[in-house]
């Protein structure tokens, strides 16, 4: 086994991608529609950190056939041959209609109710840092991230959640990443393989 | 001044995503198609982490003509009075139509010549690790990221560069990160606010 393995086994760390509850520009609670990127740049980004389950959280079942379709392109049809790669990354999706039952199949599988932890672009109550959160997350803590796309995960799951982690710091006070570029760089900074504290 | 905008302008990055040449997944060198989502996704990390301007690098001017229309409709169009925010990202971009004529761009702009570092997903000769590229940048060195599309920058862009940053470890030895992704997170080991040495 490698030393990327070892340290991968030691780890439980899932994530999820909310598209309900989250809010729009002026603040009111919607539901999302799934982004095709989303699902590809994010699977990549949970692989290569070694992320065990990506859950695309979506009540809505139409949204629910389309992650379907995508997926089975990319894992039975012409995609899996194609890009073999690209097939490993999305292995790791899972489609969930709730937070609810997102926490309930990871209880489920690791044993026991996994650290709720949110990331926002404001800073919230209960904030968490990164050496906090990724010295957690190095003991074996089992932890589910959550992002939110449009403009944010509705303020119900940032209470109701255990901590939050604190925002990624923007040097010109722009605060609008993608959600794709947030969940890169939060991944790499509380999982990325360091030699030195800024590789 | 705040703190953010004299930390900016103190450094003099800019990055640079290259269409043409890379490589396909055979090794073979090729021109890309250019993505909307590089564009707005890099347009946002680079504006979040204080790069001066990000160019697109493509020869075609079909491609020139394709850019230049989702810029306009953000910049002077619905977009630009729906999405502000976007707006001001989207402002940093600029097409160029070869690494050549970046290189002279950014020399005309800065007053010298940048230091070329490219970026890839191998370990190349002449790498640079991310402790010394941070430092080279804080002392305000003109530095120019350059980031591949495709299966990567050929091979003639990383022997005639300065240096080449080391890859983004995986855990898993999975080493297929999105573009946006890769950007991302080198644009946060590089220029990000960082509070104790992993955040």
């Amino acid at each position: 086994m490698s030393d990327g393995q070892q340290q991968e086994m030691g780890r439980a760390v899932d994530i999820a991608l909310i598209h309900y509850p989250v809010i729009n520009k002026g603040g009111e609670t919607i539901g999302s529609a799934v982004t095709n990127l989303d699902l590809h740049d994010i699977a990549r980004a949970a692989i290569t950190f070694g992320v065990g389950t990506y859950y695309v959280v979506t009540p809505y079942t139409d949204q629910h056939s389309l992650i379907q379709e995508i997926l089975d392109h990319w894992q039975t049809g012409h995609g899996a041959t194609y890009n073999p790669a690209r097939k490993a990354a999305l292995e790791r999706i899972r489609i969930s209609e709730s937070l609810e039952a997102t926490v309930a199949m990871i209880t489920e599988q690791r044993g026991r109710r996994p650290l709720l932890v949110t990331t926002s672009a404001r800073v919230q109550e209960n904030s968490l840092g990164y050496r906090e959160a990724r010295r957690r997350i190095e003991e074996g803590e089992p932890v589910l991230l959550l992002f939110g796309t449009a403009h944010g995960l509705a303020p119900e799951i940032n209470e109701s959640a255990d901590y939050s982690l604190l925002p990624i710091e923007s040097i010109t006070g722009y605060n609008h990443l993608s959600v794709r570029s947030a969940v890169s760089i939060i991944l790499d900074r509380l999982m990325g393989v360091r030699r030195d504290e800024l590789q």
